[in-house]
């Protein structure tokens, strides 16, 4: 049995990378949505082990101790990590999985298994990110300044990752990730 | 403006690049269909300058001498070339640009032009193929063995290779094609 595929989806924050995933999710078969920790609040919605495994700064520290994260960042006062076991579980029976992550914890992936595909989303302009984060309305206006600092830095790095999706139109979006999986998995060597 | 790209559709004969290419083209935008030059006979239905510029043995040599193709190959017989001119005109204006090439040209390609994606489209099994050529009944029995042994050898050649798709059910190798060109637009570097 060949061996499962690592992809990750990354960008900055509020470029819609969630909205694209599930998309990517409801088109493609046979790949698996990893699920990250996190001591981040829990937004509206959000389930425990769908959402994120959320933890307090305590216990993900401990986690961070005893090496169970494949990469793991602190972003805007919040730590985020992609537990081990699961990515390994998944590859080991030849299945892909994929992961959403924030840009630190993506260049981590990169330099730890240069076999993932990375692919970086990016808002079509800065304007239009910093417009969808303001009506996202989860954060106070302080913590929205420091996502958008900090994203215009991440795009500058835009040359570490090996493909580059506009999110102007989200069903393109949703389309042209897809279409990375889809060549990805026929690619030779 | 961003230059276009060479993508190269090769295979087998017989393994069904045309339909596939036709399927590819129906799909996307922006990208056109390179037509080869050959000195093998018409088959019905098949238009000068659509399907192929028809030459004679001696008008072809004479372009091999001025150095008029990108690539050119003997097959079964006949010459298939094609012509440099018609390629340059599109990636210069920022247009992609599709060839449905024999496999010996493809490896031309490769060499000459390394920035083009390859992509070999196989048979799902040999046999498959074989009953292919026959049922298309446009050769002598004797050319269809002649093509059999050549799909051998170059189905061992594989990992010269971009990409592999299996022509397996066609809907999925075109929507497969597809997704390398799309992917492949994203690409960053």
């Amino acid at each position: 049995m060949s061996k499962g595929k690592i992809f990750v989806l990354t960008g900055p924050s509020g470029v819609g990378k969630g909205t694209v995933v599930q998309g990517v999710l409801k088109n493609l078969n046979n790949i698996y949505l990893s699920v990250s920790a996190t001591t981040r609040e829990k937004r509206e919605g959000e389930k425990e082990g769908t959402n994120y495994f959320f933890k307090t700064k305590e216990e993900f520290e401990s986690m961070i101790k005893t090496n169970e994260f494949l990469e793991w960042a602190e972003f805007a006062g919040s730590y985020y990590g992609t537990p081990k076991i699961q990515i390994n579980n998944y590859l080991s029976v030849g299945k892909d999985i994929l992961l959403e992550i924030e840009v630190q914890g993506a260049k981590q992936i990169k330099e730890k298994r240069p076999d993932a595909i990375l692919v970086f989303l990016a808002p079509p302009t800065f304007e239009a990110l910093e417009e969808r984060l303001i009506k996202r309305q989860t954060e106070t206006l302080e913590k929205v300044k420091i996502r958008l600092k900090k994203a215009k830095e991440e795009m500058k790095e835009i040359s570490l990752f090996n493909y580059l999706v506009i999110n102007d139109h989200l069903d393109e979006a949703i389309e042209n990730v897809s279409s990375v999986i889809k060549a990805e998995r026929c690619r030779i060597g």
